[in-house]
């Protein structure tokens, strides 16, 4: 019998995580995503209570998005990195990344942003309808929840899990404050790996 | 005066790193490594004593190697998201990374491995003098230090910072018991994020 081991690694890998957290505040299908991060950081902080935040109606509305083949920005090559093709493939979900774009780089300077504001900027004709995932930036973050806010964009869903020291922790609070559908933790953790395992866990939720 | 806001960022969140950790165990080069990882992950579990372990060549076998354009084969794509790209192109580092390669898919479920250590054997041919960074699979990096207690392969540095549930922790400390030089951690927690960070701050070093 022909065992694929790849598989079966990750399945301990959740018997584990269940076994030593035990006891949780998520619900079914918040906790099936909340385990996804863990097991991409092996780091439990994430299960405590309210560490990960969803807006009531993120995760469906996630779900449905990328059922039909929505489009997908985000805001560095890392998140891409961690996205399982297979389900990018099988469901025609096409990923937007401007961070390496030569003329985002030179509008930036122009403009005196970041880079990943600036990258923002650029995808804004792919986000309507679509899933938006920071994993980095906390910048990107934000200008993204203010297009949100001056109505010049309407995601299904913001992934913000940016990381970092500066303005990480506010970008967040930022992105819950508003009225577009999220799913954030609350402190200066995440990174692209967290965002792409969230994604990657909304495809396994529909399957 | 045109200012690199993305540069003050990290200049801040270097500093705010600083002031938070105080003292620590580590000499100035390893310091500057393990603050980037923490600048990565917002996690200070790395700033612990021997949280991150250099065998005592690993730094300058590093920063040799990246500084005559060797060869830097990685085990996912994610560690290739992380990496600065200027670095990679001003020094001429070829990164090969052959986990999306269908021809290792199909070798792996012949041969009833792991699609991350059947890459690592396709990669075999980049890895003399090279550098080698494992950041997501275990499995990956148990094989490449098989590879070297066999005398298969001879690389410069293997940069083993896999994250984990299975194996983690054990390929860890295969590597450390390896005659290879290395840069590693203690423990379940890494990731690609970590390995590119190992990288980007071995090329500040340089400079």
């Amino acid at each position: 019998m022909q065992i694929d081991i790849g598989k079966n690694i990750e399945d301990m890998s959740m018997q584990i995580i269940e076994k030593e957290i035990g006891k949780h505040q998520y619900t079914g299908s918040e906790w099936a995503i909340v385990k996804r991060v863990i097991h991409t950081t092996a780091d439990f902080d994430f299960a405590k209570k309210n560490k990960i935040i969803f807006h009531q109606t993120a995760i469906q509305n996630g779900i449905n998005a990328l059922k039909i083949g929505c489009e997908l920005v985000v805001d560095v090559n890392g998140v891409i990195g961690g996205l399982h093709k297979k389900n990018l493939i099988d469901f025609k979900v096409n990923v937007i990344c401007n961070i390496s774009n030569t003329m985002v780089r030179d509008k930036a300077k122009k403009y005196n942003k970041t880079i990943s504001q600036m990258s923002m900027r650029e995808s804004i004709m792919h986000m309507n309808d679509g899933i938006i995932a920071i994993g980095n930036a906390p910048t990107a973050l934000i200008e993204v929840v203010k297009m949100c806010n001056e109505k010049v964009i309407k995601p299904k869903l913001i992934v913000g899990i940016p990381v970092g020291f500066i303005s990480a922790t506010e970008s967040k609070e930022m992105l819950r404050k508003s009225k577009v559908p999220f799913i954030t933790n609350a402190g200066r953790k995440g990174g692209s790996a967290c965002a792409a395992a969230i994604i990657n866990a909304l495809f396994r939720l529909m399957m």
